[in-house]
């Protein structure tokens, strides 16, 4: 089976900070070269993988500057699809832009949707659904008026997550600083619980931030700590009692979710978009619908067993679980 | 012969008010059309055409605010190429994007270049010369590493324009108001030669307005109209002694230039860009490099034969003319 996988290229695959799009690209691509399938990544010349690279854009737009997203993205798209032939399908990781040229080449295309960012751009997926096969990454994400092929979760490489079978007494946050994310919800949680709570991410509203965030921060309860990677990434994201997940918005997936989750943290997450999929209520985490049932919640986070929320991860949101997923669709796909 | 035209989706088909690229599609359609040739005319919903209109895309981007400009972009070239092989020949006058799909289609097409925004653009060109003809729209506006099949100048339609004998001792600016078309230069050379301007067109750099324009304007000598249409326009062109155009940029082709010599006011231009293409120095205007070569231009203008400067248009400049251009690139495409 040869499959032409398909990068965004606003980031290097896999990413070297944030990337939530470029990172699954780079693990479903190296997880079907372990199962022996030839897989040709496009992506940004500075890729790093055990696939074939096949790079025509010389970096990424969200790294370099220089680099035009809009020329460079047709071109990337072009580059591929002059080739299509040559692949059994074409794996596409970098939303909707590619579905314009699936009509015109006999190889079976594959969109995972990331995530719509909005109803906008409905017009170019819709109108594709005959010629590609969707793939949500949710029950919650599939929009009810599009045909998937199929519901696809997120895994990730559970065993390069350091299980920590402690914790600590503190909360965490992990995630870019955004409303939708519930930073300021996940601060008054901890007050609420008169709880330390450290905070990992990006500052992606940097308004919000200096509103709502910094005037909150001290030097021992509340403590930011912006964007880590690393060992610093791994080990914050086992040292805690719970993590905080009070977003305000229908996420379709969180990779910080299972990632703490794999590090023995348990989460307590709002109710909404994909967390009823990814969290098991009173085993890996609590879903909550009101401050006071955060609150409650991160009482009740220190009874859990944190092997047994590793254990889950293990069991449902792996890599090697969500390859077997692809490869079973591929062969459907290619079957018919 | 039949004919895709792909038109650009910032603006309507003919454009309402500002759109030069849509102006030069729409006028090339109704040509082609009137010489029996079969054109369809991909453009937005709205566009007016004697040519089968097939629109995809609901409004103008640069109108309607709730057209996503990547969105609408990407499903108005999928419409389009998933239709080639009805067509003879593609005609994209929407700038690089088709250039990605023209490898994946039998069908040839020609992209008229209506002008470089950046070398940055350049790997959207150069690795697709074997499978576009690239047509420029001036000599001057040919990029020297890339392979053109013809430079066509644009026409205009010469009698829509009325011709005004005598002129005025007033002089003209129109043009966008941003540095690149010399508003602030046009002004001092009114001010030198002690003669009345009247400017008109879109505002487009709004700090430069405030600071090069307004300061200068008066209720009599600079006198600022704003962006007119019509008869206004019409009568603005050919009311003046001459057409002030001291640009700070290598322009690829003037419409605005043409469009006045065509009303029988001569133009005063830098000597930059496509301007020595369009002006024969002492017949239709003149040629300068200093404000004070553009103030004794002014002197001499008068002099000239207002009758010859509208014919030097229709001898050169006429839409018929353009359409003869395109019809035999078309056919030696065809026959190759």
């Amino acid at each position: 089976m040869r499959i032409a996988m398909l990068a965004p290229i606003a980031w290097r695959t896999p990413p070297r900070q944030y990337g939530p799009w470029e990172l699954v690209t780079s693990l479903l691509t190296e997880a079907l070269v372990a199962r022996g399938i030839h897989v040709t990544l496009f992506a940004t010349r500075d890729s790093v993988t055990s696939a074939t690279l096949d790079a025509i854009v010389p970096a990424s737009y969200g790294e370099d500057p220089s680099i035009d997203a809009k020329v460079w993205e047709y071109r990337h798209l072009a580059h591929l699809f002059a080739q299509a032939s040559q692949f059994d399908l074409i794996h596409n990781q970098a939303d909707f832009p590619a579905h314009a040229f699936a009509p015109l080449v006999a190889t079976p295309v594959v969109t995972t949707v990331h995530g719509f960012s909005s109803e906008r751009i409905l017009p170019m997926y819709k109108p594709f659904e005959d010629r590609v096969h969707f793939v949500a990454i949710s029950a919650a994400d599939r929009h009810p008026k599009l045909r998937y092929a199929a519901t696809i979760h997120h895994g990730i490489d559970v065993d390069s997550f350091l299980f920590d079978p402690a914790g600590s007494e503190r909360l965490l946050f992990f995630g870019r600083i955004h409303p939708d994310k519930g930073a300021a919800e996940a601060i008054a949680a901890a007050r609420s619980a008169r709880c330390g709570l450290d905070m990992f991410g990006l500052v992606q509203d940097h308004d919000y931030h200096a509103q709502r965030i910094v005037p909150q921060l001290d030097a021992t309860q509340i403590r930011f700590h912006g964007l880590v990677g690393g060992e610093q990434r791994l080990r914050a994201l086992g040292s805690a009692r719970a993590l905080l997940h009070l977003i305000n918005f229908a996420e379709p997936f969180g990779l910080s979710v299972v990632e703490a989750m794999a590090s023995g943290t348990p989460v307590i997450a709002t109710r909404r978009g994909s967390m009823p999929e990814l969290i098991e209520d009173g085993l890996n985490g609590f879903l909550v619908d009101t401050p006071a049932e955060a609150a409650a919640a991160v009482e009740r986070a220190g009874e859990l067993d944190r092997a047994a929320v590793r254990q889950s991860v293990a069991r449902k949101f792996s890599v090697e679980r969500m390859a077997d997923d692809y490869v079973a669709l591929y062969r459907s796909i290619l079957a018919a």
